[in-house]
């Protein structure tokens, strides 16, 4: 029970300057070292492809959060978010949309398929910053993960 | 589009002492005007049944978040989270489980139904006031809503 598979985050985020800001505020958070990155969707689904097999997944932990932007190379984010959400094995894995889009269009269709939360990508940095400490204490610190079985 | 009928925080809630707490920790964060109560899974079933509709909704605002104890008479969290979730009309509200239970097993069935997030109150109140606000402020401030059409 103390080695819990299920730690840290799942960042899925292909730009460049917008992981570097997101990796920063983690790392004053002390959060880096718990954060795994993936750079496309197709990696973000490697990653989780073997979710239900902890022991098959030697440095990749389970994630407590997935954070995941929607316009992605390979596998667009609502494809990624389909995928988690309609296999038993990922469902429960909380998956928060990190976007810089507020379309109600890409909104809607991202709780239909399933996602825990929508956020914004705040422009200005600071506000960046205190949006995601929130969404980390919130969801490392409060929430309450279903851990795999066994 | 300044008036919008997603708003505030539908409490689902049957035990009176817990009831009072989480109220007085709302009113004293100036959120228990925009906060309705319904006391059973039937009543908050009935409270969201015209969900779609919002102008056959006077008084009732479509929650910008559910709160859902699991134990409760009537229907419970378990039946009106399956109903949420399993109607396209209401599945885009984010619901937190609320409860005094850590049951793995109640944690897992929870998302596999679709919970957006699962809380176990804290026995102590300062501690379950510090884990309110912070949901309130998460969900109210920072979540984006997804909007009814029209």
């Amino acid at each position: 029970m103390n080695e819990s598979p299920v730690t840290g985050i799942l960042l899925v985020e292909d730009n460049p300057k917008d992981l570097e800001l997101t990796l920063r505020v983690l790392r004053k958070a002390g959060l880096a070292a718990a954060t795994r990155v993936a750079r496309d969707g197709a990696e973000a689904l490697a990653y989780l492809a073997d979710a239900d097999s902890p022991a098959a997944l030697p440095g990749r932990p389970i994630p407590r959060l997935i954070l995941l932007d929607l316009k992605l190379p390979k596998a667009d984010g609502h494809e990624v978010l389909a995928k988690i959400k309609g296999d038993a094995r990922t469902r429960s894995i909380p998956v928060v949309i990190l976007t810089s889009s507020r379309e109600p269009r890409d909104i809607a269709s991202s709780y239909q398929a399933g996602a825990n939360s929508y956020i914004v990508k705040p422009v200005n940095y600071e506000q960046f910053a205190a949006t995601l400490m929130l969404a980390a204490q919130y969801w490392l610190q409060l929430n309450e993960s279903s851990r795999p079985e066994g």
